[in-house]
């Protein structure tokens, strides 16, 4: 069904209808954070736990496809077989979008099919640098930023933006040396610091996800991150909000298609920007003459309210 | 100017007639790369070197605006107050949006400000991670990597994507241990790879931004970029291709605003979700109604054909 989502988008209307009502509710956490940090790893371990606590666990790595290799990376995929074997653990990857590490459109759908098909913990890897980060923070509920000691300071990693969206830091690698010195910094900078009310300072915790160790601690902290959310009503709120994404998203969609379909706007714009870098003009005459080609008149319907389907 | 269209958007439309015929082709160079590799040294650098070779030069700084800090980080501007003084270059930060390192959506604005106001090299210095690395390769002609070495493998680099998009690396901060290595990696890399026809690999140069090192054949390297942009008519396309994107957003904006204002569509929108969430039903039956509740007809025009404005 995720090859189906990948591959054939025209068939998502018809899939999320048969879906979605099949979803209880699972909680999406995305796993993000620079390049080199060992996201692969920490995500393996984290899987491997929550199945160990009784969890179905999906697993969805953005597999970053580049000219320069022709393909995937294999390397965090190699790892990632250490956790296979177990039918409670379903991994996918998932091609990148435009292989510029964003995640593929493909992302919410594979998380919602997991959801509708018994998983309960769906961990979305995301490659960790650009767009994925971005996406990650709409697709995910809770987001474990997993950063390392020794890569430059915590100013530099409070420029990136994605510490503030974090609700959990996990400095990996903590047998290299600086884990101290990060985790003093870190909590000096949430001591002066102030954050939106609807989110508490993240938990700092360091882990070596190779080494196995203060993996028992992230696992629980997770754990209790995730009852403070279901409970607090922000798990129900970030499932409407996305609703409310998805369903502007599609309707957009279709009112452009009809315009474009009446107005052949997508060859009219290519013709007048063509004219327009030869003459040098502004493109707004063109663009409210465009706008101004379709007549739309409300139609009457006899069907129910707006609020309801 | 600049302040007019970050904070009031309506009068984009009006600007950009006044101001797009006034545009005489200035490049712009997009400074990117990871936090903390010295891409604010490099640009007041550049920028210092242009004005020295007779170009008027603007520089566009992207500010991190983080509640952590309640404002900017100052560090980078207060490294580019030694090139200031000098009447032909012009230095602006700008606010990030929402705080994720994205370019603010006035930079492309502000760009094309600079170039009708005379200048001609336009330097574009992004935070470097997230979002902004994606939208300066749309708003920005040529793109400068900055690396460093020594803080992770050439594989790790390679998966951000950048590295596709970048048309000359440069690795900074040269006085330091690997810069050796990391040079020798991306030419064996670049040697067994392959690129778009149409891009070329990107030379990779060395620097050191503090000590001056490097610097002018990294100057004169990208002024031979910016030559060949120029006579092989990808700077031409590059301006096309930003205006078509330009009308596209603009028209879908106009029709979207035109369907929500006749149907009330946000709030129709917010009540669904909302009740969605409820019963946890599938959105599209509201989705297709939604969209079928406008009807639209083509409007017969006295007016010019497409192609023209």
């Amino acid at each position: 069904m995720i090859t189906k989502v990948e591959n054939e988008p025209e068939l998502i209307p018809e899939i999320r209808d048969r879906l979605i009502p099949r979803r209880r509710g699972a909680i999406r956490i995305g796993i993000t954070g620079p390049p080199g940090v060992g996201k692969s790893t920490v995500t393996s371990a984290l899987a491997r736990r929550a199945v160990d606590e009784g969890h179905r666990v999906g697993v969805l790595a953005v597999d970053p496809s580049s000219p320069f290799t022709g393909g995937a990376f294999l390397g965090d995929r190699i790892r990632m077989q250490d956790v296979l074997g177990e039918p409670r653990l379903f991994i996918r990857s998932l091609a990148s979008r435009d292989g510029h590490g964003g995640l593929s459109p493909a992302t919410p759908h594979a998380a919602d099919i997991f959801d509708a098909f018994g998983m309960d913990r769906i961990f979305i890897e995301t490659v960790g640098v650009g767009q994925a980060e971005l996406d990650v923070m709409t697709t995910a509920d809770l987001i474990v930023l997993v950063l390392q000691p020794g890569t430059g300071d915590v100013i530099q990693t409070l420029k990136a933006g994605i510490v503030e969206a974090a609700d959990l830091i996990l400095i990996n690698k903590s047998d290299l040396p600086g884990t101290d010195i990060l985790l003093d910094s870190f909590r000096f900078l949430f001591d002066i610091s102030t954050r939106p009310k609807d989110k508490p300072q993240p938990p700092v915790l360091s882990a070596s996800a190779l080494n196995n160790k203060g993996l028992a601690e992230a696992a629980a902290e997770i754990e209790r991150l995730i009852g403070d959310f279901v409970r607090s009503g922000r798990h129900r709120e970030k499932v409407r909000a996305r609703l409310e994404h998805e369903i502007r998203e599609a309707v957009v969609h279709r009112v452009w298609d009809e315009f474009a379909a009446l107005t052949g706007a997508p060859e009219a714009i290519r013709a007048a920007a063509e004219g327009l870098v030869a003459d040098g003009q502004s493109p707004y005459p063109f663009i409210r003459r465009l706008a101004a080609r379709v007549k739309m008149e409300r139609r009457e319907q006899k069907s129910e309210p707006d609020h309801e389907r």
